[in-house]
């Protein structure tokens, strides 16, 4: 199957992003939902900026004060052995598999384009954390359209668990929270752009903790804010480049043979790549064929090094004639962009 | 405080319950969901079977398969390094903090009595079951009336995760399934038994895998089925009886200060208490009160001894006129019944 990386990849990098703290760095320009708005393509791409620190004694965290409305910074003494500072990204208590605090804080800002190649990053947020529920970041949006509205919602992190929330918007310019719509643990929600027979559906990702693995669920709504009718729909496979951890990843989109999701799956040893679940039209519930092999690996240098390297993660895809665009994160550090055909991915399939 | 076992206690163990599986043998008659039908006082028991074994060299998993309506038994050698079974409740893969089956079959069965004393077990399970959501077994049941109508919610396990799946019943005899309304992990929902300001709420306990404390959450619905809005309602406190995880008891009912929810609590030694928080009475994810100390603590010898010892557990009260009769789980084995008086629960909390 042909897939073409553009030769602008990546679209977007840290680099190309002015850090809305002072005395911060941006270090992701990553896993954006993307969406067309005005003849505008409009990419909400999670950035992630860190602290600077000039002192190698010292980890720092950033935590969003609700109440106070201001960005704190914890900090903690590299010596201190209550803390495990081994992962870079997180700050655990000693000896706990749990993490406690993150390194960096993440938001949601607005890229824009006119050939879905060039981008120019807003110089403010879009959406930032706005309560308890945020205090250690927002993450990974997804932007499903509805008749006249924009739907975003996003992995809220913070001290009482990882969930999934939603705004929307009309215009892109005032938004209207809807509060968290999955409980968490729960990340990597899809919403499907129509009524299926009267209700919305959803993908989602709850992470179990007693038994079971990270994997790909299904549920249902009335009216979007509330959800229901939880099934599981896709699990991992041993062997396979989706073994260990799955989720969703851009909103499904309508083909001539069913719903198709691109979603992630990753390996033991965290490799991330995109492949597809194919969904029957009147019942997503219902999965019809699936990858057997990854569509997408991480090949490219921008793909295999960065942050977190070895991952393509997409968060969204514009669909136009038979040509599909996903966009997608790059090794936790930059945004790129791939285009494929329908009909080969389609193809491309194991049918059950 | 002045609190009252009932002389009577335990009301019901496992040697009053006839198993319905042949070959397996009662271990638990526990957690029982309380509501009174037609001056009858309905004790939903969940019974828990384990097959028997005379090898004692094998470990025995019952597995309930969705596709033949059947109850399967996976057999395990205890000489298989693959397998922990170190947990007599639980087999797990060797080396993983995650289990993969469960050694005995919980399902729920109706317990009746003219004076909440005495309970004549049914024959027959009334709640068994019935999907692949519930192939390990369903669990914990709590009963809320809504008009005419009973909405019986439990743990379902599987294979997949632990969730919280919901049925109804008017007349238990004939009972509606609605799906699983609480996605993976969670337990201990509550939903309060009337509408709020236009909406349903309920507690619920999700446990999140990456960071964070099992919790009680608070969700809000307009049809009981779908639900949304999650709010972080209450933490574990370092240091008091509910310092490592708490979780919905009771129904939560009306009193002149507020609504009043008996919830569980339990130390890091895994003494389970059961304890109040009063809720505002027109916005419960407002908390006004929290008791300090335990209202219930394992204390007699059926509370401390038993398939696992040291637990008071409550899935349902009944109050009348000013009187709490909380029926509880002990020791995961028995059930009993405590009566408490409304006013003194309320006097005994800690005000914000």
């Amino acid at each position: 199957m042909k897939i073409y990386r553009y030769e602008q990849n990546p679209l977007l990098t840290p680099h190309d992003v002015k850090p809305y703290h002072e005395g911060f760095e941006v270090i992701g320009a990553f896993n954006a939902g993307i969406t067309v708005y005005q003849e505008e393509i409009i990419m909400l791409v999670r950035i992630a900026e860190r602290p600077l620190c000039d002192n190698p004694n010292i980890v720092k965290a950033p935590v969003y004060n609700s109440c106070t409305s201001t960005l704190e910074i914890y900090e903690f003494l590299k010596s201190d052995s209550r803390y495990d500072f081994s992962d870079p990204r997180v700050i655990r208590k000693t000896n706990q598999e749990k993490w406690s605090y993150l390194t960096s804080l993440s938001y949601l800002r607005i890229a824009r384009s006119k050939d879905g190649r060039h981008f120019t990053m807003d110089n403010e947020p879009f959406i930032y954390p706005s309560n308890k529920l945020e205090s250690l970041g927002i993450e990974d949006p997804r932007i499903t359209k509805i008749e006249d509205s924009y739907y975003i919602y996003y992995s809220a992190a913070s001290q009482v668990g990882v969930g999934e929330a939603m705004v929307s918007t009309k215009d892109f310019k005032e938004i209207h929270y809807h509060g968290m719509i999955f409980a968490p643990e729960n990340k990597d929600v899809a919403i499907f752009p129509e009524l299926i027979n009267g209700r919305y559906y959803a993908l989602h990702r709850p992470v179990p903790c007693s038994n079971a693995s990270p994997e790909i669920w299904i549920a249902e709504s009335k009216n979007l804010l509330h959800w229901g009718n939880h099934q599981h729909l896709l699990g991992t496979r041993t062997g396979k480049w989706d073994a260990c951890r799955i989720g969703g990843g851009a909103v499904p989109f309508r083909t001539n043979k069913g719903w198709l999701e691109l979603y992630h799956g990753a390996t033991e040893d965290h490799r991330y790549c995109m492949g597809a679940v194919l969904l029957d039209i009147n019942d997503p519930a219902k999965v019809i064929a699936r990858s057997e092999y990854p569509l997408v690996e991480p090949e490219e240098e921008y793909e295999t090094n960065g942050f977190f390297g070895g991952v393509v993660f997409s968060c969204g895809a514009l669909v136009e004639e038979d040509v599909i665009k996903m966009y997608y994160g790059a090794a936790d550090t930059s945004m790129a962009c791939i285009e494929m055909d329908v009909k080969e991915v389609l193809d491309s399939l194991t049918y059950y």
